[in-house]
């Protein structure tokens, strides 16, 4: 981080512009430097790292966060943050991307369908230090204020140090209340998965459809997982990295090169 | 695999149910097993991990492979494989699930944008070994079954020989005619990214849009890159994994516990 300068700092999330988990991270975030927030104009939650490429984009400047520089997209997470970087601060340099707060756990191999994190991941791959913030809430209603003052602890901590072997972090805040909270974790990420229940029924017209729907299952009784952090009382944090390559599988698989 | 009946194998992809690359990829694979297709019902590139959570998915049979048993459906990828799992063949084991074969690469990070890899991932993800297959090409007019026997003897290895620390595998493989590949190469995964160029334009009623191009950069010179053997006329094997943890940071991060 430039030390210098005050931070530019781009805000985003999964849940849409008007999402209340962007207004307390947009609020935490703005002691710290200069926002800048790019959302999706609609909640985008289980879009994962998706883009879009089959029909084009539109940026719209919005008044939701008073005299902060703010826009709406019609893209996803991870077009946002493409549309931020390439477009809107295209002649300036992003110091910290945060995306959230999202509503609901991110956790384990979440990371993969959350637009929140996808969006964190995307800036990460940029080189820009991200954080992917959310709450273990879904309730609309859920009241996730009282936890702004951690959440800006956490982002403060991350401008003054930096992230060293890693851009990008998972921070998952268990819903207990602040004053329960037990401390803070740094985690791997579980082996948990969900295991889906589709939905099926017939439509008006008598056509059967399904709607995904499904619970969260933690195969994972090892120590150190983000779903342990989160069920004893912890906020959990782990580092992300995005190399997928399965190294240790490399000598077994040697054969499959004489194939040919 | 279980040894003693055919392997039931699960076919997918992103470009759709009538995509050229999914017969060539069905046509390969119908000797080594029993296949069920399950594909989107339009194209799906780049809409990488993304599942379908405010509308409701449909499934039609199809009669595009002749008498092998086919669907598409209306969802992303990601949503094929789990109402592959959850619903069509819910009381069977799949043994293998292939995606693809992808008109284009997807190396290096494309993993993450890519429906063909996220499909492969998903269901890896549920225990199912799986390969995604990308030629790099991209036009439509290209022909990939020259390839179909290479692809064929890659699934028929896997089937033979498993995987071990691995349940996925990323295969790409250089579109210069057969005959011109020089081998097969186990790799891992480069340090390659895209830098996007926004087009931007007016539409009818004089908005600005913009729209997503760019050109993929490669920042690795590094060896045993993806991105390497397929510029050497090698086809690109990385066996990837699902846990993003970026273990190698855990130590610089622990002081971040002590803010709470």
């Amino acid at each position: 981080m430039t030390k210098n300068k005050k931070p530019l700092i781009l805000v985003t999330n999964d849940d849409g512009i008007t999402a209340s988990g962007l207004k307390v991270l947009v609020n935490a975030a703005k002691k710290w430097g200069e926002i800048v927030v790019v959302a999706p104009d609609s909640p985008q939650s289980g879009q994962g790292h998706a883009i879009t490429l089959n029909h084009p984009l539109r940026i719209y400047e919005v008044d939701e966060f008073g005299d902060i520089e703010a826009y709406k997209c019609n893209g996803t997470p991870v077009d946002c943050v493409k549309l931020a970087k390439s477009v809107l601060l295209k002649d300036r340099e992003i110091d910290l991307c945060l995306s959230g707060v999202n509503h609901g756990s991110n956790v384990a191999i979440n990371i993969l369908y959350s637009g929140t994190m996808s969006a964190a991941m995307e800036a990460s791959l940029e080189g820009i230090p991200s954080i992917g913030f959310s709450i273990t809430e879904f309730l609309p209603g859920a009241n996730f204020e009282p936890y702004g003052n951690l959440v800006s602890d956490i982002v403060g901590y991350v401008i003054e140090k930096g992230m060293e072997h890693t851009k990008l972090l998972n921070i998952n805040i268990p819903y207990i209340g602040v004053e329960n909270i037990k401390g803070i974790k740094v985690c791997r990420q579980a082996e948990a998965n969900w295991k889906e229940e589709y939905i099926a029924n017939n439509d008006p017209l008598g056509r059967t459809y399904y709607w995904m729907s499904g619970v969260f299952e933690n195969y994972d009784n090892g120590p150190d997982t983000d779903v342990e952090a989160l069920e004893n009382g912890y906020v959990s944090i782990v580092p992300c990295e995005h190399d997928l390559t399965a190294y240790k599988s490399f000598v077994s698989l040697k054969s499959i090169e004489s194939i040919l």
